[in-house]
C-alpha cells in the first residue's frame, strides 16, 4: 500500500490517496485518536471514485468527525480509469437491449451483471483490509456498507474480520445469493427504497428475510433510488457504534 | 386536569399523576427546562397503566433525560380500572374462541376488537391533549406513539396538533383503516417486528404502503410481538428530535 497524497481538512480528518497493487483507494482517519480507530469500509457504486468523491467523502468525514471511526474506499473492478471487464461491459449492454425492448431481466443475464464483480471485488477487499489493518492509526473491528449488496452479502460470508455490515438493497441480486444469504449471521442494518425504479421491492423484502442473521434491521424509506434520506447516514452510524466499540 | 401525585427522580424528571373527568394519566417533564418542552403522548397498550407502568415510565424519563421532551400518558377506555366495556370484552372473548378452534379472524371481529376502542379513545387524547398543552411548561409541537396502531391512524387524520407519530404495526387492523391511512400526511416512523406471532406481516406492509406521508420510515426487527429491539426507543427519540423542535 503506497499513499499517493494527503489532505487534512479544517475538522481535522486527515484524508489520503493510495493505490494498493493496482487498485486505487482513500483512507480517510479521524483527527486526534487516542486508540485506534474502528474501520469502516464504504464500498462505492460502479460509478467510480472521482464521480462519486463528494458523496463518499462527506459519510468518511461524517464517521470520522462524529464517531472516530476511520474508513476507506477502493475502486471497483472495472470502475472509474481502472481497466475495463469485457465480461461486465457485455454484461450491461445486454441489460440496455433487455430494458429499451421492455423484457424482463432474467436470472442469467442477473448473474452476468453481478457476479464477475462480486468474484473479483471481495477479494480486493480482503487484501485491502490486510493492508488497512497493518496501519497503527487504525484497530478491528470492521464494519462495511455498499452499494453492491451482493458484494457485502459475500463480503460478510467469507471475511470473518467484519463485525457487521450495512447494506443497500438497491441493485439486482443474482438468484444464488438468496441461499448464500442465509450463511450471513453478523448484525445487518439493511436500507430499502420503497419505490425503487430499477429493484424489486418483494425480491429486497424476501432477501432481508433470507438472512441468516439474528439481528437484522430493515430500514425502509419512500423514494426511489437516490432518494435515501439524509437521516440515514446517522442511523447507519449509530448502528456501527453500536457494534465497533 | 387534577394532580393527584408527584414525584421528583434523581434524574431530575417529575412525574405526576392526574385525574382528567374519569382518565387517570401520567405526566412527566424535563428537570430544568428553559422553554416549554415539546410533548410525546404515549399510549398504552390495552393491559392497563399500572401494569406498564416499568416500561412507560422508562420511555418516558429517556425522552426527558435525553432529548427534553415532555411525556403524557393514559389509561385507555377500558383499560385499568376503569369500567369495562361489555362490547370489548364480548369481541376478545370471541377473538379467544376463534383462535381456541383455529379459525381465522374475520375483518368483523378485527372492527369489533378494534373501533370501539378508537372510537373512544381518540376524543379522550383530544382533551388530554387540550388540558396539557394549557400547562406552561409544555409547548408544541406534539408526537404521538402508541401500541394500537389504528389510534394512531385515526388521531393522526383528525388531529392537526399531532405533527409525528411513531407508531407500531404489531396489532390487528379494520379493513377500513387502510382506506383512513391514506389521508395521514404526518411524518411515521412504523416499527414491525417480522415474526410477530399475533400479527400478518404482509397486512403490516401493506399498512405502511398504505400511509400517504411523504416522509415515512418502517423500521423491521427480528423476532416476536414483545422483541422490540431496545435501539429503537433512541431511533424513535431521534425521529421526534427531527420534528417536534
Amino acid at each position: 500500500m503506497k499513499f499517493t497524497s494527503e489532505q487534512r481538512f479544517d475538522d481535522g480528518v486527515i484524508e489520503r490517496g493510495f493505490i494498493l497493487g493496482e487498485i486505487p483507494g482513500i483512507l480517510w482517519t479521524p483527527a486526534a485518536a487516542s486508540a485506534p480507530a474502528p474501520l469502516i469500509l464504504i464500498s462505492p457504486p460502479p460509478l467510480g471514485l472521482s464521480k462519486m468523491y463528494p458523496r463518499l467523502a462527506g459519510r468518511a468525514r461524517y464517521y470520522a468527525t462524529e464517531y472516530g471511526f476511520a474508513a476507506a474506499t477502493i475502486e471497483l473492478p472495472g470502475g472509474g480509469d481502472r481497466p475495463g471487464l469485457a465480461v461486465l461491459d457485455q454484461a450491461r449492454a445486454e441489460l440496455r437491449r433487455v430494458m429499451e425492448a421492455g423484457e424482463p431481466v432474467g436470472g442469467e443475464l442477473v448473474d452476468a451483471l453481478v457476479l464477475p464483480l462480486v468474484e473479483r471485488a471481495v477479494p480486493e477487499w480482503r487484501t485491502t483490509l490486510d493492508a488497512l489493518l497493518a496501519l497503527p492509526e487504525i484497530g478491528g473491528p470492521v464494519g462495511y456498507e455498499g452499494g453492491i449488496i451482493s458484494i457485502g452479502v459475500r463480503l460478510a460470508t467469507v471475511e470473518p474480520r467484519i463485525a457487521a455490515a450495512g447494506l443497500f438493497a438497491g441493485s439486482l441480486v443474482p438468484p444464488a445469493m438468496f441461499e448464500e444469504a442465509r450463511e450471513v449471521t453478523i448484525p445487518l442494518q439493511v436500507l430499502l427504497q420503497w419505490d425503487d425504479e430499477g429493484n424489486d421491492r418483494q425480491a429486497a423484502l424476501d432477501l432481508f428475510d433470507a438472512f441468516g442473521s439474528r439481528e437484522k434491521t430493515l430500514h425502509a424509506n419512500m423514494g426511489g433510488h437516490t432518494g435515501v434520506p439524509q437521516f440515514e447516514l446517522d442511523a447507519g452510524a449509530r448502528f456501527f457504534a453500536r457494534h465497533l466499540k
